[in-house]
């Protein structure tokens, strides 16, 4: 099972240089080893995303130890942890400085829900989070935080990134790429004139058609 | 001749991301069967655009439903459905939420028509159709009422996306592809200055040629 | 040799699309064929990149017209034979409608040489010429006339797009995308305050070294 | 082993266009002969990058004088020989137009560091040099000069490009990416509002951890 993990980790992997997200090797996803509450798998440090394979895919506890012998993990491998262990319904995360979702976490405002997209995937506004540092649990404790006040999937953590999280890494990966969409767009329309978000029964009946309907059942 | 008509629209999908008009799974493009007041072919829903086959596009009634065991097909099946009731000319749809169009679209400004390339293909301006939710035909009606008006062949729908249709599922592509670029193009040169549209002669001359030299007859 | 202009012009088309220049079938390349005051070779009109070929490349007299059965040529073609009757030293023209070139052709204004990439190419400021309907010699008319009053190879006509001239086709490819290059850094650097050009002795001395030093001799 | 470096910087040359830092040949790389005070390996003059071989790479004194039978240097061979004369840790130097980091350096403003990912890379703002023309050694002391006074590894010359230094030719390169990206994000964020500088003690801290933490060691 960790082992199929690997192989999709891999190949979710590349999706972020395929959807313009990161720059050299500034983001990862990572999946809860399922049902598990102490295990995940992530991305290895600093490797350059043509050189991962699945076998190079690292095996972690929730702070961000390797269980065996392997590749130092990716630096941010316990804020995962510290995300799975606060909210157990979460099995994937995906972590990205993609270009104006980090230019909206620089402006430290969130994203306003201008479009039905933004709606159907997020239900609302993108929201931003505290300023943190990485190396204890601040980042993992401001995401968490930030979560519980909102709907999004995602988070813009303020003058760093994003993070998101969905029910596997897939769904992160899928958010990830849509919050980026939503921030050029929105960038692109808030230049043109003032924004002015939809209304919050429309966003309503957009998000629960989404999430309900769209897509093979 | 649908099975035709599936392998077309499979590689015109495979256009969508290539020209940068989608994210993840977003857009979709149908095709009337023709000759038919009843039949459409579609994109399933929520697939990924490298996993579309030939077979795997759906044929359903202009409702929506459809006819045969298939995927789900694209939750905008209705609508496409509507417009093909309504337009008897037209023989292809594409829908995207590709990022300038939407960022004008959000700003609910018509693209003026300031250069040649837009003359040429859309005769005039883009314009911007109502807001309306997805599951009745509240959007196939907003778009059919703005086409009426205009000789566009691109609505942007509020707040939402856009909308093209053509005389088959390849210029409805074209459209799309075209729309894009023209919002993209007048969105940079907005913001070096003023925009003024070129005179009404013109447009009529640029838009008559195009329509009827252009290309190989 | 026409049957090598052919297979050079189809592989420099390639350049179009992967430089991002054009959408859909936007832009074409011609040559003069060599050392001919009445023969040229160009682009088909309305022909997807992908399916140009060799022997699909036309070869028309300067007045557009085919010399022997062909597709249709570009509808440009006419214009291309202008500028050779009129440039002899001229080998090759691209035109192109390329998004951040076209957006300052829109604007009509010159896009002022601010940085030592445009004094090496194009020697001072890329120059906008007039408004003008295809279908006579006006727009050929427009590119000559702006042309003989600046150093550059490449001419922003207004509200339509741009036209480079070289000494082979090669280099007006070239031309091509060094204009879009600095058609999107300065609209780039424009946004973030005023733009002061570079003083005449720093453009003159870097012009005249990119075009006598730089490269293999 | 300069063999081994020719092949090195053959395939670091590929991730310039890859990356978007260059249009047609305007960017390169070099790298110190390991150990050497005296020469280095470069890109040949007006090269496309498609046709850059291993045994194209040209071997050249500090001076930018080949010291073989060769295609001629890049004529920014002798900056990066009076770089590596003057700062014997550098090992590896990247130059390019990259579009946003040239946007800064024509508005001539530092970027500022608002964002984790600058204080990782950069350890601060990435500086400012001077004009300098290209023919003597004014562009390699401008660079000389301003690292002098900054963390940074990549100096925007005024109205220029970049470049950056690195203890080899892959740092260098990885510095021009990190550099590009943080020139367009927050090129983004400055329209969005105000730029706020991160505090100095948290840019130290991500600094330190990111240059001894990071990776696989």
């Amino acid at each position: 099972m960790v082992d199929d993990l690997r192989r999709e980790l891999c190949a979710l992997h590349a999706e972020l240089p395929r959807n313009g997200l990161v720059a050299w090797t500034s983001g990862n996803v990572s999946a809860r080893v399922p049902g598990s509450d102490e295990l995940l798998v992530i991305k290895p440090s600093g490797i350059a995303y043509d050189d991962l394979r699945p076998e190079r895919m690292v095996l972690c506890d929730f702070d961000g130890v390797p269980v065996e012998d392997a590749l130092a993990p990716s630096s941010d491998a316990a804020t995962h942890g510290h995300i799975y262990r606060e909210l157990p319904d979460v099995g994937g995360i995906a972590h990205t400085h993609s270009p104006y979702a980090t230019a909206w976490a620089i402006h430290g405002e969130p994203i306003p829900c201008v479009m039905t997209a933004m709606a159907d995937e997020f239900g609302g506004e993108i929201p931003v989070g505290p300023f943190a540092l990485i190396g204890d649990d601040a980042i993992g404790r401001g995401v968490v935080e930030t979560l519980a006040h909102h709907r999004s999937c995602a988070v813009l953590m303020r003058a760093h990134g994003v993070f998101t999280v969905g029910r596997g890494p897939r769904d992160a990966v899928k958010a990830a790429v849509m919050c980026e969409d939503a921030a050029r767009v929105v960038h692109a329309a808030r230049s043109l004139g003032p924004l002015v978000p939809l209304d919050a029964e429309s966003v309503d009946a957009l998000y629960h058609r989404y999430q309900n309907v769209y897509g093979q059942h």
